[in-house]
């Protein structure tokens, strides 16, 4: 290609979702000199993210939308963009309905008796000290890797919880932070997952965990605002069907056309990922991993009010919920204050039976769910916005993939090992912060380097 | 439409899928007076059955092969289009190598010390009275449902066994029944699937179950003479990407181009009807459920003797390894005795490991394997075939696909309720003989039968 090095050095990356994997990746290949095309299937940015806007204009995050500390590379990405971020509300005292008793309290656990009450913090300790034994980057090199991928959660939690208190809040823990039922994860993914989001506290925490700050435009304002740096090389509306290999790059059949690029990043998560046609087919142990790898189950539902009449009432507005359907509720207010929002969460199990339901049982069950735990105001709401993540075509679940029992140990390598020319990204596949936006970012800082590296010693 | 009501009944049904599911369909819906188009993504029918010759011409059946009593619909067919079946061989002495001794036996069990053996015999015993308790029509009303589907085949292992040789047979009865890992597999899953086959016995039976007898060219040639009743309206190498309903009919695209239709009857394993394209999208309990029922993992492999000299050592063939990587053999010769079979399986997670190896390794390790069963004799192979149904582009898998726990009871009804114009047939959804040839034969039925009545109600 004669005397023009800059150039020749120069490849055509496709790569498919422009969520925060997507765009991180194509900023950082573009950054590297190549060219890159975005096919994103719906028509807007953000995957999993997404803000909508109440009738009064409020921002509205019917998708993710908190950060935390040790999420550095979401919050640098805020911080390079200037996409400003608010403290979550948390004042006064937090609710729990469990066997049938409202309790007020403070911190993180309920006035539980004390029997159970103890059984629930040693079991919250237990679960830490196991998870600090993970290793995230190599699950499967995790001491007895094999036996605590065998059992579920589940099992571990009957093995371990000596009260009905302990096994309440394991199986609490999975819905919240998983969305994910606890008879069907592997206990070696829990552990990686609570390893991979730096322990317990950090996962559940408000102020100094996960759940410390918003983002005041909502989330997808920080993806329009990454979008913006690779705006052009977007392409809306154009879902792939297929991604056929060949000796000098691939083809990718889309919604809008064929593109053809020299590799090609893929940020699906792995269930939806499997369901690309591929040409040459996948490698059986990829395929298989694709087939145990099924999303999360939720449906976040937001509550609108004249103002947020629980802090008059000195609650903070989380509340965890033990008769559902809605297991966890939060002040999801703007920083003014005004309108009072309250988010409230279908998960697992309970969002599985629930997506099937009507928009209006959902409703008058969730409604009465929450004038239990905060009064009869709570039925005075002026606008329900509801999102079933299990209906979403092009996420099908959130928030994102996860493990059942044996994949790590045997298909594990599976989940980023690139097949020719095809790599692999989005947050299920990080070891930080997989199944947040920060893991998603850094999946696309590793694919970008991965290709990076392929290409110079290719 | 005027006078000719015959007619103005008839309506254009596609079926996608020229397994017996919907072979069987396809045929039963013609003799109703309607039009049919079936979309194959090979280039044959069988689907997961399928027929080889060997350098000899002897056919090989490197899917799914044996028939048994009490698989009524396919005995019928067989009788029915004169299709010809032999008797599994089954003279001679077992083999099973565990814990390094090889021990010959006859009967389903090998001598262990009789604490192991008795416990091992109970173990059968109590898992088939639980079988028995199942309802296979409607698993979650199976009494106790709920709990037995939170659990793994491996958590009721662990708590029911006394012995290791218990919980040996009872993963080896995942594996090499339903070539599954115990601890993938719902307890309840576990359960239905046993009493849809009529027992254990039945099941891992030779003469009296679901192995006693074999077809004399190979099952695919049932597959090919049912498929001589809709022969002209099969057609080949036409994998389906996307369904699309409207008020009207359904919109099937495909590699051969784009067919329209009345109805479609979706007769592909779960886990990839779940990778077509539907429009408007699937509600999301069915969505989750072809995120939840993954493939079994098997690889078959058949050696090639000049005579089955195993028969000379007064041996059967049979052989059970706790070895590996095969974990069972047959003697798989046709009907003649020449040349001499052996039939191995990789299954499970085994399967998984090896479906990642090269060819060359694995043929050493089962010759390996089959050598330390049968003696040096087994080294002297004249042909190898294998098949790791991990690998095949539109099974990704066999022998079927599996509930993993949560599944039966909180999305079971979207097995095989139809979405819109959409039906679902397969083997996986049959409340008789699911995995099996029969199985899907029977599905096929009863998708025809559902489609008719709706039409007849519509």
């Amino acid at each position: 290609m004669g005397n023009t090095p800059i150039h020749t050095a120069s490849r055509h990356i496709a790569v498919i979702g422009a969520g925060f994997a997507g765009l991180t990746a194509a900023r950082a290949l573009k950054a590297a000199g190549h060219r890159v095309t975005v096919l994103e299937a719906r028509d807007r940015v953000g995957g999993r993210i997404n803000t909508k806007a109440a009738q009064d204009g409020t921002p509205v995050d019917v998708g993710g939308q908190w950060i935390g500390p040790g999420q550095d590379r979401v919050i640098a990405l805020a911080e390079e963009l200037g996409v400003e971020t608010f403290p979550s509300y948390e004042a006064g005292e937090n609710l729990c309905l469990y066997d049938g008793k409202l309790m007020r309290f403070a911190g993180l656990m309920p006035p539980h008796e004390p029997v159970g009450l103890a059984d629930a913090e040693a079991i919250f300790g237990a679960l830490d000290a196991l998870a600090a034994s993970a290793d995230a980057e190599r699950p499967w090199e995790t001491p007895n890797a094999k036996e605590l991928d065998s059992i579920t959660f589940e099992q571990w939690i009957v093995r371990t919880a000596n009260t009905p208190e302990a096994a309440f809040w394991m199986r609490f823990l999975a819905n919240s932070v998983l969305a994910a039922d606890s008879r069907e994860l592997s206990m070696l993914h829990v552990m990686v997952y609570i390893k991979a989001g730096g322990g317990l506290a950090s996962l559940i925490g408000m102020s100094g965990g996960a759940q410390e700050r918003r983002f005041t435009k909502g989330a997808q304002h920080l993806a329009e605002r990454l979008a913006d740096t690779v705006r052009d090389d977007i392409r809306f509306n154009c879902p792939v069907t297929s991604i056929t290999q060949d000796g000098s790059g691939v083809t990718i059949e889309h919604a809008g056309g064929t593109l053809r690029a020299d590799r090609v990043v893929v940020t699906l998560p792995p269930a939806l990922a499997g369901r690309l046609r591929y040409s040459p087919a996948l490698p059986g142990q990829r395929d298989h991993l694709t087939q145990r790898m099924p999303m999360g189950a939720c449906i976040k539902i937001q509550c609108f009010y004249d103002t947020p009449f629980w802090r008059e009432d000195g609650l903070s507005g989380m509340a965890v919920n033990q008769d559902g359907p809605i297991s966890l509720t939060y002040d999801n207010s703007p920083a003014s204050g005004q309108p009072g929002v309250m988010v409230c969460f279908i998960e697992g199990e309970d969002a599985k039976e629930w997506t099937g339901r009507s928009a209006g049982e959902r409703r008058t069950a969730v409604l009465n769910a929450l004038a239990r735990l905060f009064g009869p105001r709570a039925l005075e709401v002026r606008e329900f916005i509801e999102l079933s993540w299990l209906e979403e075509e092009y996420s099908r679940g959130g928030y994102a993939g996860f493990m059942i029992p044996g994949v790590w140990t045997r298909l594990g390598p599976a989940l980023t090992a690139p097949c020719g020319l095809i790599h692999w990204a989005g947050t299920e596949t990080a070891s930080r912060w997989p199944g947040y936006m920060d893991g998603a970012i850094r999946s696309g800082e590793r694919v970008a380097a991965e290709i990076t590296t392929a290409l110079a010693t290719a």
